[in-house]
């Protein structure tokens, strides 16, 4: 992470293509820039290689047209959709890499909390905003949401996706649905066994993960909430805890 | 299945609500109305029970009025996404009860092959048509299809979902794709050890089931075919062959 310029990236991995096992995209073939660096520090947070400081000589600070070779790379030049993750992928300076990559045909997805906003927002397909809920430890400052947004100037297709460990984080997630009417909302059972930063082969615990499925599907149904969308993570039924996949 | 009139819905079940396991509207509560009689039969079909005339003395004659009643009392009057499925829905008469449920705020998808058209599919919210690759040991007559693309007119979302067992599958995927290039591709690996009719406690092969979605990622991203979903049953993941669920 040394000599790294104002316009590098700084890239904890770029893997794929495989299909995104989350959210509105979920099942789509997809190129993964995982982005090192967070402004958060969420207590089950499950990509902690990207955000643990500790970690950071593990980051590459690599110019646009580096991550973009890697991405045609990976792609085999053939338009793919480009997830661009975290970390806080906000925090980089991704505005470049949209326009050359969207100019080629790839369609861009970023999924942030919404605690920085950029306005090269506006020029993404896709827009993911996950707000932390409680058990994140996290605050969500909605004044610093809703400038995403405003950046964003309803150009990306823009849904909220809010992770869900319990029955508060549960009220969280129906309150912020309620303040964004018009946001589609996707509801995800957390993993109360993410992996440690420095271990990708760490057990999941599959029966706990499809019990709290089953219980956020029971919670959502006899609530009616019926424009709530619940799903799992779907690489993690697949693959576990493993990176790069 | 006596006395029955020419306005009567023929239905093998109706549940709900309970999240929506496939395609395009995976993760979405839903009250499922799975109609009876079917003018295939696939050799895998996972809903014998509502194919199977061995099994018509279960379903029942239900007027319009009835079944309405029974999505209101199922959603406790709240809207909510009405899947039609089968069997094949299409031979019913949906009509009236679409207005009827739409006119209230419910919005309505039907799950069909594409053998059979009617009026009422342009009045639809969501239509998917998944036409039945060869390890079904059916045949796809195109020029019905067409015309379920014709009657939709353009009107609700329409997409292609297609089940995949095997090499032969996939290249019929592939071609079926090609020939609606503008219609959104869903790729679901086939189940097989569906559940006979008689026994919806049937063993599902978890770990196969795994195996197949595996291999149809891989297909799919070695393919570069990175317009077309692969999407897993998720209730068959989170209830094995349970029906009502």
């Amino acid at each position: 992470m040394t000599n790294s310029k104002e316009t590098d990236i700084r890239v904890a991995e770029i893997f794929g293509p495989t299909i995104q096992g989350e959210g509105v995209l979920i099942g789509l073939p997809t190129v993964f820039v995982r982005t090192g660096g967070c402004d958060y520090r969420c207590s089950w947070c499950d990509s902690l290689h990207a955000v643990d400081p500790e970690y950071r000589d593990q980051w590459l600070a690599m110019s646009t047209d580096a991550v973009w070779t890697k991405i045609l790379e990976l792609s085999g030049n053939t338009p793919v959709t480009v997830s661009l993750s975290g970390g806080n992928p906000a925090i980089q300076p991704f505005g470049d890499l949209i326009r050359r990559g969207r100019g080629a045909g790839y369609r861009f997805a970023l999924e942030t909390q919404g605690s920085v906003s950029k306005d090269w927002f506006a020029e993404l397909d896709v827009l993911v905003l996950s707000p932390k809920p409680p058990s994140s430890g996290m605050e969500t400052d909605w004044a610093a949401f809703d400038t995403c947004l405003h950046k964003a100037q309803g150009k990306p297709e823009t849904v909220l996706k809010i992770v869900v460990f319990d029955e508060t984080d549960y009220a969280y997630a129906k309150e912020a649905a309620a303040r964004y009417p018009l946001l589609p909302v996707y509801l995800q059972p957390g993993n109360h066994t993410p992996p440690p930063a420095d271990d990708d082969g760490a057990a999941v615990d599959q029966d706990g993960l499809m019990e709290k499925m089953l219980w956020l599907v029971d919670k959502v149904t006899q609530d009616r909430w019926f424009e709530a969308r619940v799903l799992p993570q779907l690489h993690v039924l697949l693959w576990g805890n493993k990176r790069g996949v």
